[in-house]
């Protein structure tokens, strides 16, 4: 059994960042078992705050803070300095960092990151985009996205459109299938902003095998078919060069790898 | 002018945590002008480290760090304190932390957030899923559902199931419209699954304006009418009663705050 490891976070908004860093430190120990139930985000009451630091003091807990009110982060240091609690506050070596730079202060505000400005609507606007125009639907997309993505069946539009569209960019994909022809559309967008999805076709045929089971479809089809696949592959390959896309071969990459290979492609044609 | 703060984010992965972390700290300075142009992604050699180092020295720069192994970070660190360098390890104080509490060391490789196990394939079919069943499509999948978000136009059903989805939930969303028929499917589902979001009249009134803005249209219709968003929404507070819904209210809120909500409803009825 693995040994477990209890850890608090606390925020006075969601508290994501601390989920982000635990989430990548816990991969770094897949012997331990770290057990995040214990979430507490929108903490603004002193008392509430003490509680919940006695109760880790009790399960043995790691605590990981983003208190950005400067008040209560010093309560929850203070209180754990005294007690022996484990406490990581993320934010303030950043803060005290920024003061000795610049001399200024946070604003103290929790929940900012959320804060509902142009910048977020535009993300919005973005996953809706990436929404309506994914899959090929609606090709007359193509020409308002930000990028537009092609490939065969399985090479990962759909999600990598969808983190794109996370980021900000409109994402439109487009299925290259050979028996059915390409949008006219496609031929006005700037080729800069085009991308290829590649697999290597083993990959490829792995891939679409389990996601014929998980459809509770199964047996060879050409679906599957290695040397259908080759060909699918030529001819998306045949297709990027005409159009002039960039490629990307996405075989044991992740969907977030893929989506930061594309967005600095992206930058560096802009 | 804004005060420039140059900062460098340096990570043997994809650098994620720096980035959220410093989206988290720079909006606590309205004041300050963050450049983050400066990411470093896949470092693992300790001539390239030491190359961002010096760059950031001479640039003034803050610099983050998630790097994972420990060589890397040592050099990071020996570095900043021999320059005066303001450097932040997120990673290191976590580690400690960890070895205090169970003697454990972190296997050291880096990237293994994204790896390509069952959870993953998991998240990448719930975002497939969503992006399948948005907006009514294929009524029938409203079953196959872990949550069915229902409300009328413009309540953000589309970001939030592909934030939810982005977690792993399988998310199907269905706009209410009082012409539309409900599909019969929806007697089916668990009604502790269905979430049904509504917003302030006013607010709803004012986003479908700006939202008809972006399509090029405009003037007074049924669609912007606040009457008629009264009728529309007390005819979707009837359905989500009979339908036993659990109802959010999304007026000011983001669309990470209401997915949390969600979240957190879900857990509980669990």
């Amino acid at each position: 059994m693995k040994n477990k490891v209890n850890v608090y976070t606390i925020s006075d908004s969601l508290g994501e960042t601390s989920q982000k860093l635990l989430a990548a430190v816990s991969a770094q120990y897949p012997t331990l078992d770290f057990d995040n139930s214990y979430r507490f985000p929108f903490v603004n009451q002193e008392e509430e705050l003490l509680a919940i630091l006695r109760d880790a003091l009790k399960d043995e807990a790691i605590v990981i803070s983003t208190l950005v009110n400067a008040e209560l982060a010093d309560k929850a240091e203070v209180f754990s300095k005294k007690t022996g609690l484990q406490y990581l506050d993320l934010m303030a070596p950043f803060f005290d960092i920024i003061q000795h730079k610049t001399g200024e202060q946070p604003i103290e505000q929790p929940g900012l990151v959320h804060k509902l400005d142009r910048t977020y609507f535009n993300k919005i606007e973005a996953i809706e985009f990436a929404v309506k125009y994914d899959d090929g639907k609606h090709p007359q997309g193509l020409v308002a996205a930000d990028v537009v993505i092609l490939g065969v069946s399985r090479t990962s539009k759909t999600p990598v459109s969808m983190y794109l569209a996370n980021k900000g960019y409109k994402v439109a994909n487009f299925p290259l299938i050979p028996e059915v022809p390409i949008p006219q559309t496609l031929a006005k967008v700037n080729p800069n902003r085009i991308i290829g999805l590649v697999s290597e076709a083993e990959n490829l045929s792995k891939v679409r095998s389990s996601r014929l089971d998980s459809l509770g479809l199964n047996g060879e089809t050409s679906y599957t078919n290695l040397t259908k696949i080759y060909e699918e592959l030529d001819y998306s390959k045949k297709i990027f060069a005409q159009y002039g896309a960039h490629m990307i071969d996405m075989t044991n990459k992740s969907v977030e790898e893929t989506a930061y290979e594309i967005e600095a492609y992206l930058k560096s044609v802009e």
